[in-house]
């Protein structure tokens, strides 16, 4: 199978690097700049164009550029009979309309980083197709890829997008938020990384509401009011802080 | 050295457990309820007793009870030349007042779970001492148990107590959230776990703020409402994603 990949950005990136290690055929890149076309297709032993009207033909299209972009590629892209996906969370299937006979969305559901290498053996692809022989020649390429492999549709993958939102954007905020508070006491980010570790395996074996520890979840109200205190001078912080504290306080499992 | 060991819940047993392995003599529990001391004494070869007044003379006394249960416990452990610590990072140095000459807090900071086992040697251990001679017992003891040693006085500790609020207590909070948002669209957590790993392990390398990902990060207005719109039927969950989506747009690194 003959793939284009359009987009330059990490997912393009991620996912082109594991299509190339299974010794899928990529055979051009796109990209609207040039110079990151060519860069990501020279990794990718691939040729690299910036205009549509270029686009090789080809068994499958990946449209993995920004949410944004989407609409404008999907209107841009030369029709093929090839089968072409994106793979945006956030994009339901709609957006293709009824431009390509085969299409569907190839969603990889992790966060990624250029400079981060990842197994993608471990990362869910959740698939949903137009019609039975799109979803074969996706499920085709997903399990080359990984062993995560499902169904899911655009309903449902709005809420693992969002789900995603929770447990991953707004987790490395209070994150960031750690860090604030510890530089402020001149404590390096360095003394909160093994609990931020172990607060992610816990997880991964265990449902969190059953490994909800902490004041709120203890309904130990004289620690909250510490915590309250040192907070006394950030509205931002102490709204934070109260509104999650309310949640939990309202949502813990009783034991 | 003997040491005592007071208490018989997470944070006493995972302590006790590591101390035994590194060959420390543990001579007795003590537990407000005798079955629980006998339990841990049983597993740590120790004798134990629910009784102060039966407690034995030793060179340290680990108080590893709950931040309510510590007053209590230092008015009535009997007065000691031995050193005597809590564990708490919740609880100021002075809750000793002068009822002991050799006093500390040995704050190990961890989330502990009795059923996980966890390697002691990467957890950070907070020493504060009344006096030097308590520190150097106490160091002895500390980086025989773990290679992240350091002191911290009352002050810091509160905000490292703070931070953990944030970055366990409030993270987790977050995967259920993350959880339940998946359920109600028949969805099993599994889907999410690559995600919440990846996602802290990435700040093992990094700073937060520089890896923060999703539409709040890159000011991605059609995406947050769209995420608005989904969680408009809560409150509670509107609540949460709008506030936080404030935090990270306001603090977010311009790049």
């Amino acid at each position: 199978m003959k793939i284009v990949l359009l987009g330059s950005g990490n997912v393009a990136s991620i996912l082109g690097q594991a299509l190339a290690e299974a010794e899928h055929d990529i055979i051009q890149v796109w990209s609207r700049k040039s110079e990151n076309a060519a860069s990501l297709a020279n990794r990718l032993a691939a040729s690299f164009t910036d205009t549509f009207t270029e686009v090789l033909e080809a068994d499958v299209y990946i449209i993995a550029v920004s949410d944004q972009a989407i609409p404008t590629v999907v209107s841009q892209l030369p029709v093929t009979k090839g089968l072409v996906v994106h793979t945006s969370g956030a994009t339901p299937l709609e957006v293709f309309a009824d431009r390509f006979s085969s299409c569907g969305v190839f969603y990889p559901y992790q966060t990624f980083s250029k400079d981060r290498p990842i197994s993608f053996r471990n990362v869910p692809i959740l698939l949903e197709a137009k019609d039975p022989s799109s979803m074969l020649v996706m499920e085709q390429i997903a399990n080359s890829l990984s062993d995560r492999v499902s169904h899911c549709n655009s309903q449902q993958r709005s809420a693992v997008h969002l789900a995603a939102a929770f447990a991953c954007n707004f987790t490395n905020h209070l994150y960031q938020i750690a860090d604030d508070l510890l530089q402020k006491e001149g404590l390096h980010f360095d003394i909160i990384r093994p609990l931020i570790r172990e607060t992610a395996m816990k997880v991964m074996e265990h449902q969190p509401v059953e490994v909800q520890t902490g004041p709120a979840a203890r309904n130990d109200h004289p620690t909250i009011e510490r915590h309250m205190a040192l907070l006394a001078g950030s509205d931002d912080l102490s709204a934070v802080y109260s509104l999650l504290t309310k949640h939990i306080l309202n949502n813990r499992k009783i034991t």
